[in-house]
């Protein structure tokens, strides 16, 4: 196992975690120094709040550890590609190193749709690493979206039985 | 005074506020229903934070508000042109109007560098209004920086004051 991936692995049980309480599977840590400063899994159907994805969690928890905004020589490992608005966080937070476990075509913010982390056009750009444990991550985001369709599928039968 | 421009004034306000805490004066309000559901101010220094954006605070506080993390029929009202993570949460948000003071040449998320509000590859695209109470915002902007470039050129003369 390299360092990426024992870092993913981590990042990866966060997802689980997500999972466990009916969450899109992401998650993600924040490394400085060999030492984890920040995790996140996806929060946003239980935190009823759009802002609550792995990444911004992550970083909220290692800006506090820092105690500032700046989260220079960190890495950050997500096993999703972060969306515009995680990618947007990233450059905010002037994070360098990213790596990113499965690729995102439907909203991916780092090249997938658009680029934001790596984009002349803004002050800050990122060093991304893709494809860790990249199949595990879309194993499991394959697993919950094969439940979460068995789920609205019962739902539905259950209102249209209680409606007869 | 147009409807847009009596929340704008609102959220120039909010700005004003930021600029008082030495902050990138930036503010937002989401109206719905002609009522406001959320407010913010931009808080990244004192919060020590790269996520506390004015349009950030704003949908934290819209959410909580309405106990959810769609803010449909909801329109922000911000004073200078949405950060691409910005841009990003207003999307995952699905807010779907956006009334925007001063474009952002540097940062801009929205039409200026990248275009994430309106961009087909997502599954959510937004109304946006641009230019309201714009000149507004671009003084109150370059007021700040001005400040900021006198006060630093003061620590500037302190530091090589005191190392003589």
């Amino acid at each position: 196992m390299t360092e990426d991936e024992k870092w993913m692995a981590i990042a990866l049980g966060l997802a689980k975690e997500a999972m466990e309480e009916e969450e899109v599977p992401v998650g993600a840590v924040i490394v400085q120094n060999g030492t984890i400063i920040g995790r996140g899994r996806n929060q946003k159907e239980k935190g009823k709040n759009p802002l609550y994805h792995a990444e911004i969690m992550a970083i909220e928890e290692a800006c506090k550890a820092l105690g500032g905004w700046r989260l220079i020589g960190s890495t950050m490992y997500v096993t999703l590609e972060p969306c515009p608005m995680c990618a947007g966080a990233i450059i905010s937070a002037r994070l360098p190193y990213l790596v990113i476990g499965a690729d995102d075509p439907k909203m991916g913010g780092c090249g997938s749709v658009v680029n934001i982390c790596q984009n002349e056009g803004f002050n800050h750009e990122v060093d991304i690493t893709r494809g860790v444990l990249a199949e595990e991550s879309t194993a499991l985001l394959q697993t919950f979206f094969q439940g979460l369709r068995v789920r609205m599928k019962e739902k539905a039968k259950k209102r249209k039985e209680a409606a007869q």
